[in-house]
């Protein structure tokens, strides 16, 4: 297979998805991979597939290569004789935070009829935002740990216990996030959170909770990863969760019985399908008291989860082959014919 | 100023987004318009303002205009000379139903920074959307009718009491929507809804139910519309609805006193802000037994509900002079830079 993949991004996520690209060259091997970087300043770039390092976008040498353009049907470069499209089956979207798990890609591809692995927009729209995400749950029956909601404007205080968790509702990656363990520490946790977003969420802080991934999708089977008991400290914070994004050997299974397996799985199917049809998540749940909670989805995982599967190639071909459709609409202007007959004028 | 407006799209509501975009050149005088349109397949094409008609679409004529290029900072028209920008001061988007209200327009301006009037991404996902609407609403403290859900595969089952009225989730302009008086022709209401979409939202059809409209946008002040009670019959069918989208004229306030026209103005701004800052839309309310319900929400109403405003046209100049700004994100390459000193490559 020909697969195009898209990272960068203006992003504050920018840097990991060029390392969860780059571990891609690692993890496929049979496939065929034509990089299109998108800059900072949101332009495309072809990246030689031979020659991509973390170097290449960091010195800004990127530049060099050659710039495309986005129309029906695919990208464009260039040439002596006009635009020519670059050849690929399909592109998978591994732009994290910003423009990749908010929609925008996906609405682009959509739109310019390219087909993609990523979630749609709405799903997009509902899992980037860690608020909207409890709506989804709450509306598909799957529990997610307890919450309040704090806007930039708003009076700050909060009827929880501590410790509590702090998180900006559009970040990933743990950017923003504090832990606060009393009064006191909550004003500048806020002023942490508010740099990077106008809008937080705030969790109870469950010291060594049990915490369970689950990645997958539905090709025309249900293609479900591992369950993974994530090593973890308190959180990870960024510069450890930016080696994360490099894994690429497979994980051990979590050691639990077949009752919790088999729950978290079915919380999965439940905020997977339909909304998330063509794209590969992670979910991250937590278990407290025996119950499975949703803790966060990951529209974007960092390299694609790639490590809790067996056969992560196949499944990606198999989901390229297995894609939603757009609904067709034909447009036969037959009001405008009628109204023009109306009038007399047609 | 200098406004494009971008109008059509693949939408079973491209009929009359079309109608929507010829009446704007009544309702603004004093504007320069730069009518773009997307044809049914999604080109961009330049529309001569002097010779707008419907028939140039119906016939297929604006085919042998200029198609643009979408890239960042505007429009590219080919020239002889290379890609040149088409000017204008921003996009007023006019696509209603998919592709305009979907999001996919709002992505594609935010991502090619390009200013525009319109929800953005995630407004739009969840006023597309009618049951993400009740999230929303109930998320904000604002009621709604009650409702009951059913996705294309699930039993047709209903607990409410009849009539009820059945709706797509995610069209407008009345499309698919039924009255279902009684269980026995329940089927081939819902036969009719999914053929336009895989999910759809049933309520409670109250005969006589007082509704009221109010449009309106925050610049740097709260600029709303007249309440207006539309006229009505059982429900407009897509036919009178489209006629409607054509209405240029205003209308006259409806009739009520000031206690219920504050009720309808502080639920119009809960939903308002700070999710639509950056649009013009319509919310529909109803009035049951004193009590305000959100029923839906317009984020690309008829031609702009332009006949529900004073000053239309000067309200677009100020909304165009008081956009919601895009967070800037500057990408430095430390975390990278770290990585490869760590590892003595720097």
């Amino acid at each position: 297979m020909n697969i195009a993949i898209l990272f960068g991004g203006s992003s504050f996520e920018h840097e990991i998805s060029i390392v969860s690209a780059i571990t891609m060259k690692k993890v496929l091997k049979k496939t065929n991979i034509i990089y299109i970087f998108v800059s900072p300043d949101r332009a495309f770039y072809l990246v030689d597939t031979a020659k991509i390092n973390s170097k290449l976008f960091s010195s800004g040498e990127y530049k060099k290569g050659k710039q495309l353009t986005l129309k029906q049907g695919g990208f464009f470069v260039d040439s002596m004789f006009g635009l020519k499209t670059v050849s690929f089956d399909g592109v998978l979207n591994l732009i994290h935070g910003r423009d990749g798990e908010d929609g925008k890609i996906s609405s682009m591809m959509e739109f310019f009829n390219i087909p993609f692995i990523s979630p749609r927009m709405e799903a997009s729209a509902l899992s980037y935002n860690k608020l909207y995400t409890k709506f989804l749950a709450e509306s598909l029956g799957v529990k997610t740990v307890a919450y309040e909601y704090l806007s930039k404007n708003d009076k700050r205080k909060i009827v929880m216990d501590y410790p509590v968790i702090i998180k900006p509702v559009r970040l990933g990656s743990s950017i923003g996030v504090s832990i606060v363990k009393e009064p006191s520490e909550l004003d500048y946790a806020l002023d942490i959170a508010f740099e990077f977003d106008t809008d937080v969420i705030i969790e109870p802080f469950i010291e060594g909770v049990k915490e369970f991934n689950l990645a997958g999708c539905y090709t025309n089977n249900w293609e479900l990863s591992i369950v993974e008991e994530p090593q973890k400290e308190a959180f990870l914070d960024f510069e450890k969760k930016y080696m994360d994004f490099s894994r690429d050997s497979q994980v051990l299974a979590a050691d639990i019985d077949d009752s919790l397996k088999q729950n978290i799985q079915e919380n999965f199917k439940k905020i997977y399908e339909p909304l998330f049809l063509g794209s590969i998540i992670r979910c991250d749940f937590f278990v407290v008291d025996g119950e499975v909670l949703l803790n966060e989805i990951n529209p974007i995982p960092g390299s694609m989860a790639n490590y809790l599967f067996n056969d992560f190639e196949g499944m990606l071909e198999r989901l390229f082959k297995n894609l939603p459709k757009e609904q067709k609409i034909s447009i036969d202007y037959q009001y405008i014919h009628s109204i023009q007959s109306a009038k007399g004028k047609a």
